[in-house]
């Protein structure tokens, strides 16, 4: 069982969420549950007035928080958790059923200073490839599979509840925390550092096929860098830019 | 995991469902989770129109039964499940966690004549008492517990993806299947018969503590009876009555 403390280090995250009833019905359900932070990622101000009406989620409305851009609302989390409906499209992260899931989130709660994240993408079409390149892996809840028939996909307000009653549920391993991972935001700096010396080294015109944001952004999440190590990687990114530029400069 | 087979042998039931779009979110876990028995209890012919706006539940929808009480609709049910909300009402059941429930639940599945239904009431009100009376035990969602605030109740739809999510999920005792039960048609036959024979003897008169016939009715589901001691009872008491009967003509 989670304990007080560790509910409130677990924020949800919907990005681009439609439907004020499902933002509400997410509400309701992190309520039912115990947790509080609730974070808004859309492009418009969301109706939350239709929201309020749902039972029991006036309090976690009140508090929730907007932002324009995925990488804002994920800043303090040290764990990134991707949800998806499963299905036949390409993963590009490690997949894990929700029970699974829930363990590993356990896991990353015991370590006493990680806030973890769980995003549910938009009603229609889940979280974009874009967006899940900001989560260091994924889960989903096991459907029921009708062969030839499309993939199910759960209602959003339903899939939190069943996320959330997982993790408030489920109990992970007592003796081993998980080692202190560096925030999303240092992660995120680093990936722009890293864009701009692939960029500026020319390894983006040598090597097109191995750039890009998103995977480069996929790259830095795979390495579970710790706040230390995510520091040094910066320091001799910055200090290899740095030598190019002045390079640059000196000829 | 349930087979395809003995998810099939799982019914869920709604008792006065007021609002179509909960009866569709219902439908629509049924369906995302592999379940396909639908069963309405409801004094009034429930919009079904409604109801079928909601992606995916069609199929499950189409087969949807209506019933006009909650004897009737789980009649051919080995094990009658109740959910409720827990809370400080006085409970006459034995009550089960979610997750303890979900594998006694396996339990009764691997018995394979038995069928299971699972009993959600109304969005305001949950079960009744009268209703309760029907099942054999409860389970409940446990929820965040806020000192001195109102007791949470889960939104209808997330309530039953949550339990059926449990139900896909949970792996009861691989070597034990439960005994086979007597279904509830033989249960309700044994109560009003047994009301009968209270009446007419007098236990009524002399006990009226005892009697009523949600009492009766509870009493009966907790002998677990199987179906020849069913019909064994059912026998004795039959012919006490007629023997009550027979000796009041004489006199």
């Amino acid at each position: 069982m989670l304990t007080d403390e560790q509910r409130n280090r677990v924020c949800v995250i919907l990005v681009r969420a439609r439907n004020p009833n499902n933002i509400g019905a997410v509400a309701r359900a992190m309520y039912d549950f115990g947790f509080s932070d609730l974070r808004i990622v859309n492009d418009y101000p969301v109706p939350f007035e239709r929201a309020r009406s749902a039972v029991d989620a006036a309090s976690v409305l009140d508090e929730a928080r907007e932002f324009a851009a995925v990488a804002e609302a994920v800043a303090d989390c040290n764990l990134v958790v991707g949800t998806t409906a499963g299905g036949k499209r390409v993963q590009e992260h490690p997949m894990y059923p929700l029970a699974e899931g829930g363990g590993l989130v356990h896991e990353h709660l015991m370590q006493a200073e990680h806030r973890v994240a769980l995003l549910f993408g938009s009603e229609k079409t889940g979280l974009s490839r874009e967006e899940l390149t900001h989560c260091h892996w994924t889960m989903t809840i096991p459907m029921f599979d009708r062969d030839g028939v499309r993939h199910p996909s759960m209602n959003l307000g339903q899939a939190a509840a069943v996320c959330l009653y997982e993790l408030a549920r489920a109990s992970g391993p007592v003796t081993a925390a998980s080692p202190l991972l560096a925030p999303a935001e240092d992660l995120e700096r680093l990936t722009l550092l890293l864009g701009e010396l692939a960029e500026s080294s020319e390894y983006t015109r040598r090597h097109p096929a191995n750039s890009g944001e998103g995977l480069l952004r996929r790259f830095v999440r795979r390495m579970q860098l710790e706040p230390a190590d995510a520091a040094m990687w910066m320091g001799i990114v910055r200090q290899a830019l740095w030598k190019i530029r002045s390079e640059k400069t000196e000829t």
